[in-house]
């Protein structure tokens, strides 16, 4: 493309750079920062540099934070006793939104996997292990998700904390809420009929 | 949502205003820009603040341009004398594609739609009434899409070019080069059938 103005097609390539966003998408997208008053393009401007610039990681569970402790470590009606693993800061945001867990967290950022070149040490694991090591930690969740990935960083983990006698435990697989079971794949069934529970 | 930390959340709002992306893609979309490195979310953020700040309209044919004549209004290979009518910068794009037509444009900025109060006064309908009354047009080509609302504001400006003169055509309509027979709408038919010309 070279039809349009430099700066504008500049907007179109960045927008096309980012995930899921084809070329006719960011053309649409150009287009409408252009359609913008100065006033909100120059708010998602800011919002892109404020987000890049003043987000970091906990110090303690490696959660986003707007700087410092996270809300959830910082809060002191949690229960700091008990880690809940997550592979990624989304994760964490599903975990709140269902309002039953009440201890803290530790994200991984990532899960172990050979076929994209990441190890043990790329993720937030030595971090965890510290944790476990240094406090005073009843309970250790693992959360990571139930694919083969998720599945290996969780046993992974498992094994490393063992020495620290902690319990360490894995979410229930089964058939999902409101879920069919009609179609429900056989190693979710076998996992359920495997977890069932006396009524 | 409340999960992520402030600035990362105003990011999601910001991404999920635009056309087309949803809550979920513009989490994805904010989380790409936190794992960008600061050098490039610096560029995205410019490319919008530049977009914005330096691309206006060609005070002659009201395309996009980055200041001053756009590129095709200044080139003196480009036929002055013969007008485009497009509803939007992205259609002279499409006409430059083709590389056939080597005339001026004219960019209405929409087309008229009483049920979007959009009505002649909002469009670019003026200049090119006072562009054809003081230059030395020979044709004006109505390149508006050939849908109710392009088919209206052909009309209309074609009405308005009258005492001028002028020479005032429209697109050929008919069945679409590599299109199937089999799929065309009878209304596509029924003009390939009135515009069938001698092999």
């Amino acid at each position: 493309m070279e039809y349009f103005p430099a700066p504008l097609e500049k907007l179109v390539e960045q927008f096309a750079r980012l995930p899921g966003i084809g070329g006719k998408s960011a053309q649409r997208l150009a287009f409408h920062v252009l359609s913008l008053s100065d006033q909100d393009a120059r708010e998602f401007a800011e919002a892109i540099l404020d987000a890049k610039s003043s987000v970091t990681c906990c110090p303690v569970c490696q959660n986003l934070t707007a700087g410092g402790l996270c809300s959830i470590c910082a809060s002191p009606k949690r229960d700091a006793g008990t880690i809940c693993v997550v592979a990624d800061p989304r994760d964490v945001a599903a975990m709140e939104r269902a309002r039953e867990y009440g201890g803290s967290y530790h994200v991984l950022h990532g899960v172990i996997s050979p076929m994209n070149h990441v190890g043990p040490d790329d993720l937030e694991i030595k971090s965890l292990v510290q944790r476990v090591s240094q406090g005073d930690i009843q309970e250790v969740i693992m959360a990571t998700n139930p694919d083969t990935e998720g599945e290996a960083t969780a046993m992974y983990i498992a094994r490393l904390l063992k020495p620290f006698q902690v319990r360490v435990t894995r979410l229930a697989y089964g058939i999902p809420v409101g879920g069919h079971l009609e179609f429900a794949d056989d190693a979710t069934l076998v996992r359920a009929l495997e977890g069932r529970r006396e009524l």
